[in-house]
């Protein structure tokens, strides 16, 4: 296994140098967050990783859970890990302090997920569902539902869900038809059937909480028609745990985070499974998108936290195998040399450096914005909800897609070793893939980039958008060294806006069909500038000190900073040519083919 | 699983009527090959497939191959498969009707060949690895050792391997370090350690026969002193099959292809490893390069074999599979339509089979080159030839590293059920991987197109494979329907031109390393290419029928055969556009750069 799963040094430079988390603590509630207490919360992360998460992350996919007679066996390490996050304060850490919370930003809170998620992506979600789903309550549940199930899911004790896939319904919610029927007392009863559910059942914990999407009886089908109920797997009868008749079919035997169970969940089959409505029936769906959305951050994150171990195990790899000789002097007499020392070799690596920290960078940002606009006001808090909204499909979709790539390059960095499970790097290629699928396909993600969120607020976010990244030019054509890739830049952005210019007029003369037949191609061009626009804004502060006389003492860290930056606009950025190309063009294909010729 | 997992008749279309290889009969060798005989055994070789290989391929991998006190295990099925596909002529099929071969070309075998890898690319790989190493003994070795090791090999009842890689030595042979010593009796003895032996032993065979690589003692490392061997695990005395000193410390847990075993193999532990020279002493690695020539256009056949597989797979699921209703109307009261009715799944599609079908038809034009160079004299023979090993890095990579993409949008089509094992496609996505790995790295693969092929004879394979894709070109030039596309090759052959001709100049002006640094971009630039140039030549042939006034009854057919063209000219080409870009540049980055920054 490799010594290292991610940068400390790198992580700091995101929260110290780049976004200064600390300058948060002008809102009040997060004024305790000093450099010094930023600095031991992300120690306090790495403690975990390094102590519970990371030595049985192998371990967790070699013994897999599994499914025995109705009950789900995961690692017994993952009772202990559930306890430990929620004594180290991070299940509850962004509720406020009344509620046992540390009022603490999600910009760090995010940087402790990474964390875990870089150590070991089988066991830490099942915490961090939880506390997605315990904030889902806290917003919109009653007071009881909040101290009846809150408290229990921070203690890391019960398990939270969100059990929302259908058989038939999966990416269209509109067809769900998990029933709900009211009772005179208050409850309803559910029935139905949920699949892909993540935690959805395990052994580690006494209950489990879903966070479920039901119709109420009567009701049409339809996305305004659904309503969220808390459904446990045991309710509370004279303050003890009983059966709610939820009952686990089997799990899915997945490619990949084989310690991290989806399971199949059959509510009321005896017709005794109760649910309890969250807020007012029928707005199910605008509260599960709060969760959804934090989510889609939290896949943003798994992503990333996989492909930067994997980068790191093929880092290490890199440096201590040696393999041939330079091209120019190929004597046998000499000794090989270190693979690193390949130009194919580099560029894999520096493809995985800079789409990890790229992604990462993305991530801040937007965790950043979450945490002003929930404190901040008018223009501010606008302006932060605005920006978080719109590049929310990316920050999911490009560490996922590119993250996968970056992690076949950590395994064509090490060829036939990177194939076999002496090295994690096969489990991280099989794990990672799943990011691309959940909390919403990257075919669902471009749809909202392009459908949704480019025109929303009538424009105003990508106008917003485009003045952040102007004023990271700006800033970067002060710093010598670095003009030539703020102009690269400018290029860029210029050629985005001229695209979306072109995709606002589809919007209006094309049928809906066309004017989303390449979304997911446009999500990846916005892609591509956004993370290029991340890495410049890091190279910003890196090749300042780089260009400071006295060599920093950790010169070589800024130095690749502003190399991972001018790899990815080297290299990278320029993929979006061929991309303009495509989304330019008047052809329709995929729109007017008869899906017959498919064959 | 999946009810088809190739199409017979694409292959049908590419042995019949694009490159129309009963014409081959005009060679006095293959002259019984005509129409009905090559569809005949076209079929035959369906019916293995769908028989003995297809029906365990699931099977191979969840009840994997494994090593258990020196002997290793594989599925009880794989010595049925090797005695049947002697049995059918397959191993034999390449060689004399003297030698008990059928003389098929190697263009027909090669149909075979992907119509088995398709069907169980675990299962298959043993026989024709067999098949790779008795071909190198029937071409190099004295008359004794093909009478030994020949027959029991084209029986299938001995294995036989390529035995190259060392710990210290794998992409650069120049370093191995097995040992021959030259005895009285005229035998070597050999000693060392070979890793990642594919079919390297196993229990299906009565015998694992090595080609090896090993060094004569006492002469010096580098890649002109390396010579070949015949090692085999049993050595025949007095007419019976003793022990040889060779054993299996293990084999390797590899992500993918688990039914396919890897070992590493200890060879003279006792000092008592006889191994029987090949030819002429340090003529091994140019010896072994036949074998390797031909196992890296049979990984271009594994790789596209697996992703057409998971391409059909993916197809019937989008068939199947309804979900979600049409972008411009939404009613719920509509019943869902099926996946393949998207766009961005139809685009999905049309990503895996223009890569697949490209792929194959880019490996059968390989395949019938070589038969060409092997049968014709002067220009034929010799223009053959060059395309030949021009392509061959092309026909190697590309089916592996786009076929791994295309495996994973069959995933992505399915969404969670494309990661879970309830269907095949998330066995494909691991077993394709290895792929990019086998016989030569990707970016081996790279230098080998840059820094020799594009290069060889003046520049005159170049020239030849300009000449073949502008006879394409005037060809699409005179079809109805074709024009544009026609222009779009033209404009990308010129740009490849270009592109070349600023890799020549670095040749000449730059250090080695800044001339291949970026050759795996070059790779993907030249495949690029040429898969359109393939996928257009297919057209040509498929709009003449489309354009027929009367509909063929095959119309879907053809017209799915235009189709794929015009994907991959609308889509995949213009990613020529960024590569351009970078292939121009000045920038060396990969180069200059210290290893210390990668950090």
């Amino acid at each position: 296994m490799a010594d290292n799963y991610y940068s400390f040094r790198n992580l700091k430079f995101l929260t110290h140098e780049l976004f200064k988390l600390s300058e948060l603590n002008r809102f009040e509630r997060y004024k305790e967050y000093d450099d010094e207490a930023i600095l031991m919360a992300l120690d306090a992360a790495r403690q975990i990783g390094d102590r519970l998460l990371f030595p049985i992350y192998e371990e967790m996919d070699r013994k897999k859970a599994y499914y025995d007679k109705g009950t789900v066996f995961v690692h017994p390490q993952i009772k202990t890990i559930m306890r430990s996050l929620s004594a180290g304060g991070w299940i509850a850490a962004a509720d406020d302090y009344e509620y046992e919370g540390q009022q603490m930003p999600l910009s760090l809170l995010n940087a402790g997920l990474y964390t875990f998620y870089a150590a070991n992506a089988n066991a830490a979600p099942y915490a961090f569902l939880t506390q997605g789903a315990a904030n889902l309550i806290r917003t919109f549940g009653s007071e009881e539902l909040q101290k009846t199930f809150v408290p229990k899911m921070y203690a890391g004790e019960w398990q939270g869900t969100m059990a929302m896939t259908e058989p038939q319904a999966g990416s269209s919610l509109s067809d769900l038809t998990t029933s709900a029927t009211p009772t005179a007392e208050g409850h309803y009863k559910i029935k139905g059937q949920k699949i892909y559910i993540s935690g959805g059942d395990h052994n580690a914990v006494d209950n489990v909480v879903h966070l479920l999407l039901a119709r109420i009886e009567g009701e049409a089908l339809g996305t305004r028609t659904i309503s969220l109920f808390v459904v446990p797997k045991k309710r509370i009868e004279n303050g003890e745990l009983v059966s709610n008749d939820v009952n686990t079919a089997g799990i899915f035997g997945k490619m990949g985070q084989k310690g991290y169970v989806a399971a199949t969940l059959m509510y009321g089959e005896q017709d005794d499974c109760h649910g309890y409505l969250v807020g007012e029936p029928n707005r199910g769906l605008p509260y599960m998108f709060q969760m959804m959305n934090e989510a889609r951050i939290g896949t943003g994150l798994m992503a990333t936290g996989t492909a930067t171990a994997a980068y790191y195990a093929a880092l290490q790899y890199a440096n201590e195998r040696s393999q041939g000789r330079p091209p120019s002097n190929k004597d046998v007499n000499l000794a090989q040399i270190p693979i690193i020392e390949h130009a194919d070799v580099k560029r894999m690596l520096l493809f995985q450096k800079s789409v990890t920290e790229g992604s990462l960078s993305l991530l801040m940002q937007l965790s950043l914005w979450a945490d002003i606009e929930r404190e901040a006001t008018g223009d501010e808090k606008e302006k932060a909800g605005q920006l978080l909204e719109l590049l929310t499909p990316i920050a999911k979709t490009f560490p996922s897609e590119y993250g996968t790539q970056a992690v076949s390059a950590s395994m064509q960095t090490m060829g036939g070793a990177g194939y076999c499970d002496d090295f994690p790097v096969e489990q991280y290629y099989r794990d990672i893939r799943v990011n691309a699928i959940y909390e919403g396909t990257t075919g669902i993600q471009g749809m909202d980039l392009l459908g949704r969120k480019v025109t929303a607020h009538n424009g105003k976010s990508m106008r917003l958008l485009m003045e952040e990244i102007h004023s990271t030019i700006d800033a970067a054509q002060q710093v010598e060294g670095l003009q030539a890739y703020a102009n690269k830049m400018i290029e860029g952005v210029k050629s985005l806006h001229q695209c979306t210019m072109h995709q606002m007029q589809n919007a209006m003369n094309e049928k809906a069909e066309v004017f989303l037949s390449d979304a997911t191609l446009y999500l990846e061009y916005f892609s591509l500038v956004t993370i290029s626009w991340q890495l410049l804004k890091q190279a910003v502060v890196a090749q300042k000190v780089v260009n400071q006389e006295d060599k920093h003492h950790d010169f070589e860290f800024y130095k690749g900073k502003v190399y991972a930056m001018q790899y990815f606009l080297n290299y990278e950025l320029p993929k979006t040519r061929g991309l303009h190309d495509r989304l330019m063009s008047k052809d329709t294909m995929t729109v007017d083919m008869e899906a017959a010729f498919i064959n």
